[in-house]
C-alpha cells in the first residue's frame, strides 16, 4: 500500500481524497495555490506545499511544481481527483517516469476515452450500444434517406466539420429530410468551407444516465449501478439520484453487465463512469470518464462502498476483491451540488461565508470544503458542497431531502439553496419525469410549474 | 396521522423528533424555558412556546404549562422524548383525559416497567431471562448454602431493605459464604434495622447489552437487534455500538424474538429499549426503558429504520407494517455522546461555542442541536450532540470515527471528544473487548493502557 499520497487536487474532492487516505491510514500531501492556503484540506492535511498563485495552469496544473511537491515531500502516490489533471494521460506518464503512481487508471485507456471518435470506436467495439448513424459521411439524397430508414427518424443531419451546433438540423419524418440535408449543407459549406454531412439518430427527450465501473487492471471489473444525472443546466449536472426513477433491475442488470464486461476485456484499472443516453428503453453511449466524479456519493449511498477506497487500492496493485453479487443497492440518493452562484440568474457570487451551518440527522451526508469564516476564492469552480440525503425509498428521501434543504444555513454569499428548494417541490421531480431539457424549460416556465 | 405534534423537550432530543416530524409533513411546536428560547428546535419548529423558567420543574416538567401550549396551539399529539416526562404514566393519562395523543406506550406498560419488582416479575413471565436468586429472604445458613449452590458460585448477598450497596457482599466460593451472610446481615441490622437478606448469581464482568423492540399495540412487534452500551462511566453510558461484538447472529435472533414474543404478548405499543446484563454467554434482564433511548441511531444506522418515525406511526394508531424478516443488520456503527464537560475531571462546561465544525462525509451522521454562537445554560444535561459513524465493518467504523473524531471542531467550552480520541485508539476497544467496570478502571489506569 501507499505510505503517503499527494492530493493533486482542491475544493471537495481533496478534502474526500483526504478523509479516505485517514480512514486507510496513508499519510497525506495537501498542495494549494496561494489563493487556498486557508482551505479546510490543507488545515487537515498532514503535510501541505503551496504550488503557485492562483491561476490553476500555474498551480493545480503545474506538472513541474506537483513533482517538485511530491519529491519535497516523499509522496510515493498522487490522486488527481477529477477536473485538472484527472484525465491527463501525459500527467500519468510523466509521474510513472519518476517512479510514482498515478491513482487511476493506465494511460492508453485515459488517452482513448479522451478521443471522442477513438472511444466511440472503442465502446462499439466492446459492444456497448452507441448512437445508430451512418458511420461516415452521406453523399447524396438517396444514400441519406436509405441510412434514415435504416435508423428510423428522427434523425440528426450534422456538419462533419461542425461544431458548436452549427450545421446541425433534425429530420423529424422522411418528409423533412431533403430540406434537413440542403439546409446543413449550405450552412455547413458557409461555416466550415465543407458541406459534408453525417447522419445520427435524433434523441428528443433522453435522460443522461451512467454506469459507475470499477476494475483492478488484471481483467477483474464490477459495475456499481446507474445514477441519473439528467437535471442539468448547460450541459452541468445540478441534481444527481441512484438509482434512476426509470431503470428497471434488469435494465441496470443488463447494462451494467454490458459495461463491466467491457472493463473486463480492457484490463481497466481504477473508477470510471459509462456515460449514455436513454431514450425509450434504450441506451446510447456518450463518453467515458476515467476518473472519480462530482457525483458519486450517491452510488456509495446506496451501495455502501467507499469509491476512493477501492480506487485507492486497486491502483495499489490489490485484487478488486468485491464481486459483483457483493453489490447491492440499498434505497434511494440524491445529491443536490450547492453552489456560490445567484439561485436564479446563476451569476457566481464568491466571498465570505459569515454563517454556515450544515444539516445533520439519519440519512444526511454533505461533502464540503466549507466552514464559516471560509472565503470562496473567485478563482475557481463555484461548488460550495454536496448535499447528499439517503432514504429507504424515492419518497423517502424526497421528504428528508426537503427539511435538510430547510436546514441548510450558507450566509454571507448567494448560494443554490433556495433553487433545491424549489425543485424538490415540483411535481415532475417528485414524479421522476424530467430530460435533460427539463430544467432549462423550468428555469423559463419558472412559476408555471405545479408546485406539490 | 397527527396534524400537530407538541415536542415536550429540548436539546438534540427535540431536533431528532422535529426532524422526524418535518419529514413525515406533520407540523411541529416546539416549547422551550426562558433558557432555551434560541435552540435550535425553536428556530426550526413552525410554531414555538415558553413553557416557564429555567428549572425543569417549572417548564419541562410542567404539566400544566405543557397542557396550556397544547390548547393554545392546537396539537392533537405529545411526543415526550427521553427524561423528563417520558416515562411518566400520569402524564400519558392527563394528555389522554384532554384528547391529546401521547406518543407513547399504553400507560399501563410505562407503569409496570416503571416499578423494578413489577418489571422483573413481568419479564419472568413473559419468558425474559432474569438474574437468578432466593425468590425473596433467605433465613438460615442451610438455605443460603442451598440456593447458592443451585444458581452457581459467585453469588451476592443482598440486604432485604438494602440500597447504595450498602449490607450487600460477594461470595465468589462456598467458602465465603457463611462469612459473607454473617457480614451482610450484621451491615443490613445496622443500616436498615432489618437483618433479612436474599441471594441472586453475582456477575463480575458483565457487558450491558439492550434490544430495541417496537410493537403496535395490536399485537404485532418486532425487534430491531441489539447495542452493546458496556462504555459507561458512573452508570451513565458514553459510548455505544450495534451489533455488539459478542453476539452472534444466532443469539441475537434468540434474545430478540424472546424479546419480541413478549412485546406481542404484551400488546406493547410504541419503541421499548430491554435492558440485560451479559455474561457468559448468558442474558439477565435489567430494566425495560418504555420510551426512546439516547443511542438509538446506531440501531437506526445498521437496519436503516426510522425509529421515531415508526413511533410516531403506530402511536397514530397504523398498524406495524414491518416484519421480522425487514429488518436486516447492515454494517457497523457507533455512537460518541460528546459533552459539555472536561475530558479527563468530566466537570461540566456550559458557556458559549465560538467555534463549531462537525465532520462530514461517508458513514457520517451528527445528531446535536449546537452551533457556532450557540450558548449551552448550565441548568440541564451536558450533551453537546452525538457522532454516529456506520463502516460496512467495525474495523471500518473505528477508522472512520477516527478521522470523523479529528475533524470534529467545539471552540470555547470543554467538550468529551479527546476522550474519544483517545478510547478510538484503545486495543481493548479496538478489540471490543469491554465489560461496563472497562472504562472506569481506564480513567484510573490512564496511560498504562497500550493504545493502537
Amino acid at each position: 500500500m501507499f505510505r503517503k499520497i499527494l492530493i493533486a487536487n482542491r475544493g471537495e474532492i481533496a478534502l474526500r481524497i483526504l478523509r479516505a487516505c485517514k480512514e486507510l491510514g496513508i499519510a497525506t500531501v495537501a498542495v494549494h495555490s496561494t489563493a487556498d492556503a486557508d482551505a479546510m484540506h490543507v488545515r487537515l492535511a498532514d503535510e501541505s506545499v503551496c504550488i503557485g498563485p492562483p491561476a490553476a495552469r500555474e498551480s493545480y496544473l503545474n506538472i513541474p511544481s506537483l513533482l517538485a511537491a511530491c519529491e519535497i515531500t516523499g509522496a510515493d502516490a498522487v490522486h488527481p481527483g477529477y477536473g485538472f489533471l484527472a484525465e491527463n494521460a501525459r500527467f500519468a506518464e510523466i509521474l510513472a517516469d519518476h517512479n510514482i503512481h498515478f491513482i487511476g487508471p493506465k494511460a492508453e485507456h485515459i488517452r482513448i476515452m479522451g478521443d471522442k471518435i477513438e472511444a466511440k470506436k472503442t465502446a462499439q467495439r466492446l459492444g456497448i450500444p452507441v448512437v445508430p448513424g451512418s458511420d461516415g459521411g452521406v453523399h447524396t439524397d438517396e444514400e441519406a434517406h436509405r441510412v434514415a430508414e435504416e435508423i428510423g427518424f428522427p434523425v440528426l443531419v450534422k456538419a462533419a466539420a461542425g461544431g458548436g451546433g452549427r450545421g446541425m438540423k433534425v429530420a423529424l419524418t422522411k418528409e423533412d429530410l431533403s430540406q434537413a440535408l440542403s439546409t446543413a449543407r449550405s450552412e455547413a459549406k458557409a461555416a466550415f468551407g465543407d458541406d459534408a454531412v453525417y447522419l445520427e439518430k435524433y434523441l428528443g427527450t433522453p435522460r443522461h444516465i451512467e454506469v459507475q465501473v470499477l476494475g483492478d487492471g488484471k481483467g477483474h471489473a464490477i459495475h456499481l449501478g446507474e445514477r441519473d444525472c439528467s437535471l442539468q443546466r448547460r450541459h452541468q449536472k445540478v441534481w444527481e439520484e441512484a438509482p434512476s426513477p426509470v431503470i428497471s433491475a434488469a435494465q441496470r442488470a443488463q447494462i451494467g453487465e454490458t459495461c463491466a464486461k467491457a472493463m473486463r476485456e480492457l484490463g481497466y484499472l481504477g473508477v470510471g463512469t459509462i456515460e449514455f443516453l436513454y431514450e425509450k428503453g434504450e441506451f446510447y453511449f456518450i463518453e467515458m470518464n476515467t476518473r472519480i466524479q462530482v457525483e458519486h456519493p450517491v452510488t456509495e449511498m446506496v451501495t455502501g462502498i467507499d469509491l476512493i477506497n477501492e480506487q485507492i487500492r486497486v491502483a495499489a496493485g490489490e485484487a478488486l476483491t468485491l464481486q459483483q453479487s457483493d453489490i447491492v443497492m440499498e434505497g434511494h440518493a440524491i445529491e443536490c451540488r450547492v453552489n456560490a452562484e445567484h439561485p436564479t440568474t446563476f451569476r457566481p457570487s464568491p466571498g465570505k461565508i459569515t454563517h454556515y451551518h450544515v444539516p445533520g440527522g439519519l440519512g444526511i451526508r454533505v461533502d464540503s470544503n466549507a466552514y464559516q469564516g471560509y472565503v470562496i476564492p473567485p478563482t475557481y469552480d463555484s461548488l460550495v458542497g454536496k448535499l447528499i440525503v439517503h432514504g429507504k425509498t424515492r419518497d423517502e428521501c424526497l421528504r428528508r431531502l426537503r427539511r435538510a434543504l430547510d436546514e441548510f444555513v450558507v450566509d454571507g454569499i448567494d448560494t443554490t439553496l433556495p433553487l433545491f428548494r424549489t425543485l424538490v417541490r415540483t411535481r415532475d421531480i417528485a414524479e421522476g419525469k424530467y430530460d435533460i431539457h427539463w430544467l432549462e424549460h423550468f428555469l423559463v416556465e419558472g412559476e408555471g410549474k405545479v408546485l406539490v
